[in-house]
C-alpha cells in the first residue's frame, strides 16, 4: 500500500508518519519510484505500537526506538525479546544507593521475589539490576522514608494479584501469531496500564462503600 | 514543635515547608512569637502526603491543593471523603466524545461495571462521570482504536484482580486511626502505583520464562 492508505489504515497522518521514518521509529517501505514506497501489514501493526508507547504510555522517542530495537533482535528467544523490549520502556528514578533506606528496601525486594519464586535474575539485560526490579526498589525505599507500609508480607498480596495479570497478559499475547507475540506484549503492557489503574480506583470505590456504607 | 525540627521529622527541608505553607498545601502553625509558629502531629502527617503527590506521584500543586482540600470535609462520611479525594488526583485526558469509538467504549465499561456489580454512581463527586470511569473510558477507547483486546469479557479478569487488590488496600488502610484513614488511602493509592506496575513487569518476566523457557 502507499503512504495514503497507510495513513488511513492506521488513523496516523501522514506528516506524523514521515516523522516515525525520520526519526527511526518505522522501518522504510520498498523504494518503488524516486517518491514513492510500498508500505506492507508489518508497517500498520508497527505505526500501532509506536502511537502506542509514544501517545499514550508518553514515552520518550529515544526509549521508544531502544523498545523497538529489541524488538528486531531475532536471535533471541520470545521470553529475552520480551524482557529485552518491556525492559527498554521507562521505568522512573533508579534507586538512590547514597540513602540508607535503600540497601533495606533491596532486601525486603529479594526476600519478596525469592518467596514467590520469581527468578528475575534468570532474565536479561544486566540481571539483577532489571529496570522493574530497581523501580519496585525506589517505591519501597519511598514509602518506608515517608514511614507507610512496605514489609515483604504488606508486598505479598500485591505480588499475588500481579502474579494472576500476568496469566491474563500473557493468555492475550498468545492469541497473536508468534512473530506478532513480543510486539503485542509490549503494546498490551502500555495500554493497560490506566486501565488497571482507573479499575483500582473504582474497586476501592466500591469497596469502601461496601464496608462504611453506615458512615 | 518548631520549622526546624518539623524539617528533621519529616525529611523536608524549611525552605520546601515554607514553600508548601505559602502555596496552601500545609496549613499553618499555631503563632507563638511575630516569627515562630508551632507545629504539631499533623502537620508532620500532613507534609508526608504532599511529598508523596507532588514528589512520587507528580502531581501538580493545584490538584494537590484539591486532593487536601477534599481532605478537609469533615461533614462527609470516610467513603465519600475517600471518594472526594483520590478522585481529585489526575486521571490523564478526559475521553474525546467526538470519536465514535468513546461511545462503544462507554457501553464496555458500563456493561463491565454492571457486571461486576460495582457501583460507582453511589460516589461522589458529579457520579457517573466519576474520574477514575472517564479514566477507563479513555483506555479502552484508545484500545479500540489501536485494534487492541478490550472487550467486557477482555477485561473482566482485571477488574477482579482490583477488587482483590482493594481489599488488600483497604485492609491497609484500616490499620489506621479512623482521623487518618483518609489521608492514607490517597497516598498509599499513589504511592503503591509504581509498586503495582513494577511487580506487574516482573511477574510477566516470570510467567513467561515458565511458558517460553524452551525457546
Amino acid at each position: 500500500m502507499r503512504l495514503a492508505e497507510l495513513s488511513a489504515r492506521s488513523g496516523v497522518s501522514t506528516a506524523t508518519i514521515k516523522y516515525y521514518l525520520r526519526e527511526g521509529l518505522l522501518h522504510p517501505g520498498q523504494r518503488i519510484t524516486a517518491t514513492q514506497a510500498e508500505y506492507d501489514e508489518e508497517h500498520v501493526r508497527r505505526l500501532r505500537l509506536v502511537r502506542a508507547l509514544i501517545q499514550v504510555g508518553r514515552i520518550p522517542v529515544n526509549s521508544a526506538r531502544e523498545v523497538l530495537a529489541a524488538l528486531q533482535e531475532e536471535g533471541l528467544g520470545r521470553t529475552r525479546r520480551l524482557g529485552t523490549a518491556v525492559w527498554a520502556l521507562p521505568h522512573g528514578p533508579a534507586p538512590d544507593d547514597a540513602d540508607p533506606a535503600t540497601a533495606s528496601a533491596r532486601r525486603t525486594a529479594d526476600e519478596l521475589l525469592e518467596s514467590l519464586g520469581w527468578r528475575p535474575g534468570h532474565l536479561p539485560p544486566n540481571a539483577p539490576a532489571a529496570p522493574p526490579y530497581e523501580m519496585l526498589v525506589t517505591a519501597i525505599t519511598t514509602l518506608a522514608r515517608l514511614g507507610y507500609p512496605c514489609t515483604r508480607a504488606d508486598l505479598e498480596p500485591y505480588a499475588h494479584a500481579m502474579e494472576q495479570i500476568a496469566v491474563d497478559d500473557l493468555d492475550m499475547v498468545e492469541r497473536y501469531a508468534p512473530e506478532e507475540q513480543v510486539e503485542a506484549a509490549v503494546a498490551l503492557t502500555v495500554l493497560y496500564e490506566p486501565v488497571l489503574l482507573s479499575l483500582r480506583r473504582l474497586a476501592q470505590a466500591h469497596e469502601s462503600y461496601h464496608r462504611f456504607e453506615g458512615d
